[in-house]
């Protein structure tokens, strides 16, 4: 096919110009992984370092992609051009996105490019298309790039690996502080917003969020530059928090160049994007090697009894794992 | 400490004779990992793998763990001897239970072993302390072990691998069907359970059940030998539909049994347990690779662009994986 034949250096070189095409073409690439995302990464990686990476997660409900459309209108008015990445949690079997119907960012009247990507490849982490996603988008010159994330646990933890500043959304009335709270999201929060602030109870969130911040203080979980993450109070519905949001984001964004933290950021996304891509390939010769007649045979000698669990898996390790 | 002198061959001695408390530190011990849960995992073996394994999962708030007390009454009444493994989510970044203060499953009348057991360790998998804890209650003389999850995602699809009939719990009128549907967790539902089945809307949560079985028909999806999972109306609050639940899960078991299929679930059990334990080793290489003084050197490398990604995970890969 001929639209296979543009390669990816000539595809930046169009969308650099302008062509959201392009654009969209080399994010393509980049999900079907394999040789050619890994061309595209090799192509965009030299462009790219330099774009702010916003994490926004928070639960199902909870606004967050109407708080995106209302932020995109405040960055696009600084004079900026902001891109979104909203990652869906794909089905585990099916490998689809579970999400790939739900409500749309808008961001009609904004430019803003904006595109979904399915969480898949090893691990529960990260799909490696996002880091792909968003080494493209960097160097085609988008800055600010959001990453949206649905939901609380891993894949929402492991944004903060990706982002430079990540943001916490929570509503009023549904201990949505107490949920992040256990699923560890505290911990990693830049900010924090309670979203839907004209519901009763949003003043409650406010200090459920505020305690767990001064808990967190007396045990010594704080930044170690002695920064508290502020608490935005939002209502994603007629726009109102978000030139707030917008303004704790540049705080944010300063205070981790002015403390050197960005650098410490930056080389945690490094490592992990190099800890995905590592694990996808070694994860692979796994698969290869248990679905082999030799590593089927060491299935059928752990259920028949003749090993143990332990000696099972030294056996299926040994033609892997280099061991001097 | 005398307690920890006690070796797994004699705790497993006193725990068959029926010692709980040899049970539970069985399972501690399996729970710690290392070598002494290989060890546990070394004694227990052979004297495993006959016990049927129920797996039950929905979302939270579901009903689940009274449906499972429910079902204890019946399952006891029948002259059996269950236990309970419930698997609570952990929080990726502190490691402690995310759920570690729910409702607990009433057993106190049935002498039922009821443990909950963290989700840890690599890839969103099953905690290997799940197989694990699964060989010592087997070991031990547990029969059916039921194993409960909480939630609709890649944890509750890794519960099929461990499982021999996985039961899928839906309540009305909250689109329990659309979300396990997207979840992948209709493809593995041996059975359906629409729990308080006295709420408004419970005929529709079955008809909404029923169309999709009726599509993954259409669809070829269904099981191979022509078997549609039934579906139960059950409310765990009377405990009516629980004797119809044991009787779907007996009929189930003997549906295994005739097809000959229940060969191939607990090859396919032992096959999950063995890459969950080799993955795990593969991980903790990595692990240790990329925090080496040469895995920093590649990850400074990757970001001051003297490489690229792909170059970059080629390095790191190369001392780890045996290429020949």
């Amino acid at each position: 096919m001929k639209r296979d034949s543009v390669s990816p250096t000539d595809l930046l070189q169009v969308a650099r110009s302008g062509n959201r095409h392009a654009v969209g073409r080399l994010l393509s690439l980049v999900e079907k992984g394999g040789t050619i995302a890994d061309e595209v990464a090799a192509t965009t990686h030299p462009l790219s370092g330099d774009a702010r990476i916003i994490g926004i997660t928070g639960p199902p409900g909870s606004g967050k992609s109407t708080l995106v459309s209302q932020l995109l209108k405040v960055i696009t008015q600084a004079g900026l051009k902001p891109a979104v990445i909203a990652v869906d949690p794909s089905s585990p079997l099916t490998g689809g996105a579970i999400l790939g119907d739900r409500v749309r960012i808008d961001a009609t009247d904004t430019g803003t490019f904006i595109r979904s990507i399915a969480t898949r490849g090893h691990a529960g982490g990260l799909a490696l298309g996002v880091p792909g996603g968003v080494r493209v988008l960097d160097a085609v010159g988008y800055d600010p790039i959001i990453i949206e994330t649905v939901g609380v646990g891993q894949v929402e933890v492991d944004v903060t690996a990706t982002a430079d500043t990540t943001i916490v959304v929570a509503n009023p009335g549904t201990g949505d502080a107490v949920q992040a709270n256990k699923a560890g999201l505290l911990e990693v929060a830049d900010i924090f917003v309670v979203n839907k602030s004209d519901l009763a109870g949003a003043d409650d969130a406010r200090r459920d969020l505020e305690l767990m911040l001064d808990l967190s203080h007396m045990t010594g979980q704080e930044d170690p530059t002695g920064r508290r993450p502020p608490i935005v109070m939002a209502n994603s519905l007629d726009g109102s928090g978000s030139i707030e949001l917008w303004s704790a984001i540049v705080a944010h964004g300063n205070h981790l160049v002015s403390t050197g933290q960005i650098k410490g950021r930056r080389a945690a996304r490094a490592r992990a994007e190099l800890h995905s891509r590592a694990a996808d390939r070694l994860l692979a010769a796994l698969d290869q090697t248990i679905d082999s007649p030799a590593g089927r045979a060491i299935v059928d000698a752990l259920q028949n009894k003749d090993i143990s669990p332990t000696e099972a898996s030294d056996q299926l390790i040994r033609p892997i794992l280099r061991q001097d």
